[in-house]
């Protein structure tokens, strides 16, 4: 639209101007004509997904830590010592003893230096690439990497390469063509849609070879991957590394909200200085950082959560035939999004509730169940999910 | 580098190899130089700033609602019902019946058909301008917007045109140059770092004669701006049409954490199925929607509470001659950081805390004190800020 076209003054719309957002119900039709529309299903208080789900295999608390006694009364604990919010950004009055009390606790878990904490695993990713990285620079990104990842390399104007999943020769390929000035590689430590490893000791061995620097987001690693759950990194052998850098979520299993990256000091002092999404946001409420903090507790205090979670989640997947996993979560991939919709709905039927992912959440053509295993699964629970695994008819024919 | 310069293999980094991240010490170095390095002072449990400081005007908790019983309740209760997380995605598990009920009250309060809750305000603006620009679009920006503003206009891929602050003229020529598909002019309502309001009503007649849609971020209007605080979209009498769309945060008036966009349902159905910043993050915390929730209901139970801030705000602008804010910020500017940073360490000698914005908070040369009034300061702390401001040498010198 010119200028010559537009009216001469502003006035109230006519009944045949929808707006400039009438095009939006458009859009919605086309995604519900190919089955992408989406509905929240809010749950109620202390249901798992809704009154007729007894079997929670949808969420992300993979250690049951967000409902523990002892997290819940950490939290409560925080909210009336410090008050329901940060009150700022950490940089002005948003930091508390309680953030730096997490972020010690959480280096040494994983094996780290330092860590800063940010208000979700979100903003970490978005934090850490895009003050690492700029124009001039290359990021080097696996296919299936999450989206918060896909944001920040293209939030932080470096050059971006995709690679496909899994392959390090595609990953040395792109850092041998050269052209750049600094080179990051990125990678999920375990993958949230697939729930496959990355080979961390091989992108490790690439980048250094090309002198690029591994960024690892343990979102789906921290508390469920190596000894006592301290991620996937750590039990690489890769925490001290110079040339590594992770991010964690504590939204999964420490059970709570907000994210994390763990580097050296000098790494922190950098996103301390530079960070947008580190700088520009409130600071994480203390009630989160207390919860984040008392589940860390609770991972030291019982290190054989994450190999119980681990072993649940071998067991969901031989039920159903799906690639064994690398930590909780198992990838029963059906296709089309109407195939995945109805066997989720069976399932929850049969009092199982199971994610269900869709394009834009996995490329087309791989809708899927998403079975999280959680480390308190008991024996009934177990059958149950099997019954219903059989009413949705995802099964495996088994001898 | 190309792969032939690259080493065969990898191997330990020698000494003479400090690694990818070596230039880090080189810009801390830099920054340190040139007055930008800062530092996290973590708050103790109770105490606003530090040990030394009364009267807390550095913090964004401009109602004092964050320490509110009822708000702290509402987050201990929402606590023990639902655990510390919300275990996934709002598209999952991540929404309960809570979400909705903030959703609802926020939407009614700012006047709008609809809310949807993020889990900051930085994430709600990337949302909703990734969700409703992209290539082929227009994104008209405010030369003073918030850096999620900024960050959400270069993550959309739109083209974007940063306009003089406050200049709707030129807003006008960016929007009548055409070019584009569909176009958006984006605003804070009171803006973060200034404290001076944008002129809705100019903007709207603007956006509306050229087809466009108006954002305005109400991070500083909600609960300041406006009969009880409704925010200034609300006041303008603009929160029902068609073509603005506002965003908001839970973490500055309501006192705790998280972000939402109001709008029509038809936007909240499109930010379901489409906003990347909503769909792959994890929904906020329980304690975190009770405590916003329960600060609504305070704000509707004490509407004066609005103008009450406003009116401390007018008088701590008065005391150092700086412009009437229009919010509850007031920006004290002087100039270099070391001024600034001078000015705020004598503030806290005396027991006030400011807050310290310098580079790249606000642009060069305007380095400046960050004055946030609240609804709670007594006569006894206005006394003291009265102290604390002369001992700086920011006293204005009214006859």
């Amino acid at each position: 639209m010119t200028l010559d076209e537009a009216p001469a003054q502003a006035g109230p719309l006519a009944p045949s101007q929808a707006g400039p957002l009438a095009w939006l119900a458009d859009h919605a039709e086309a995604r519900r004509a190919a089955g992408l529309r989406r509905e929240l299903r809010p749950r109620t208080a202390g249901r798992p997904a809704s009154d007729a789900v007894r079997v929670d295999l949808a969420g992300n608390d993979y250690l049951g830590l967000g409902r523990h006694p002892a997290v819940v009364a950490a939290a409560v604990r925080a909210v009336r010592d410090w008050g329901a919010g940060s009150t700022g950004s950490r940089l002005v009055t948003g930091s508390t003893t309680l953030h730096t009390d997490l972020e010690q606790a959480l280096a040494a878990h994983m094996g780290f230096a330092a860590a800063l904490v940010f208000s979700s695993g979100y903003t970490a990713n978005l934090g850490v690439l895009t003050a690492l990285a700029g124009p001039g620079d290359l990021i080097v990104s696996d296919a299936l990497n999450h989206a918060s990842i896909v944001d920040a390399c293209r939030l932080s104007r470096a050059q971006v390469v995709i690679t496909p999943h899994g392959e390090t020769a595609a990953v040395a390929a792109a850092l041998g063509a050269g052209g750049w000035r600094r080179a990051i590689v990125v990678t999920e430590s375990v993958f949230s849609a697939d729930g496959d490893a990355a080979d961390l000791l091989a992108l490790h061995d690439t980048a250094r070879a090309h002198g690029a620097l591994l960024v690892v987001d343990e979102a789906h690693g921290l508390g469920v991957v190596g000894p006592g759950g301290g991620g996937a990194v750590h039990a690489a052998g890769l925490a001290a590394e110079p040339d590594v850098v992770a991010t964690a979520t504590l939204s999964k299993a420490l059970g709570g909200l907000g994210g994390a990256v763990l580097g050296s000091t000098a790494l922190r002092d950098h996103l301390v200085d530079t960070a947008r999404s580190f700088i520009f946001d409130t600071g994480l409420a203390p009630a989160n950082v207390g919860a984040a903090l008392a589940a860390l507790d609770q991972l030291r205090a019982q290190p054989e959560l994450a190999e119980t979670v681990r072993a649940h989640a071998r067991h969901l997947a031989e039920l159903t035939g799906a690639p064994t996993p690398a930590g909780a979560v198992v990838s029963v991939i059906l296709g089309e999004p109407e195939t995945a919709l109805a066997a989720a709905a069976a399932c929850r039927a049969s009092g199982v509730a199971v994610g269900c992912f869709r394009p834009p959440t996995v490329p087309a053509g791989t809708s899927r169940l998403r079975v999280a295993a959680r480390a308190d699964l008991t024996a009934t629970d177990l059958a149950q999910v099997r019954e219903a695994f059989a009413a949705a008819g995802i099964l495996a024919r088994v001898p």
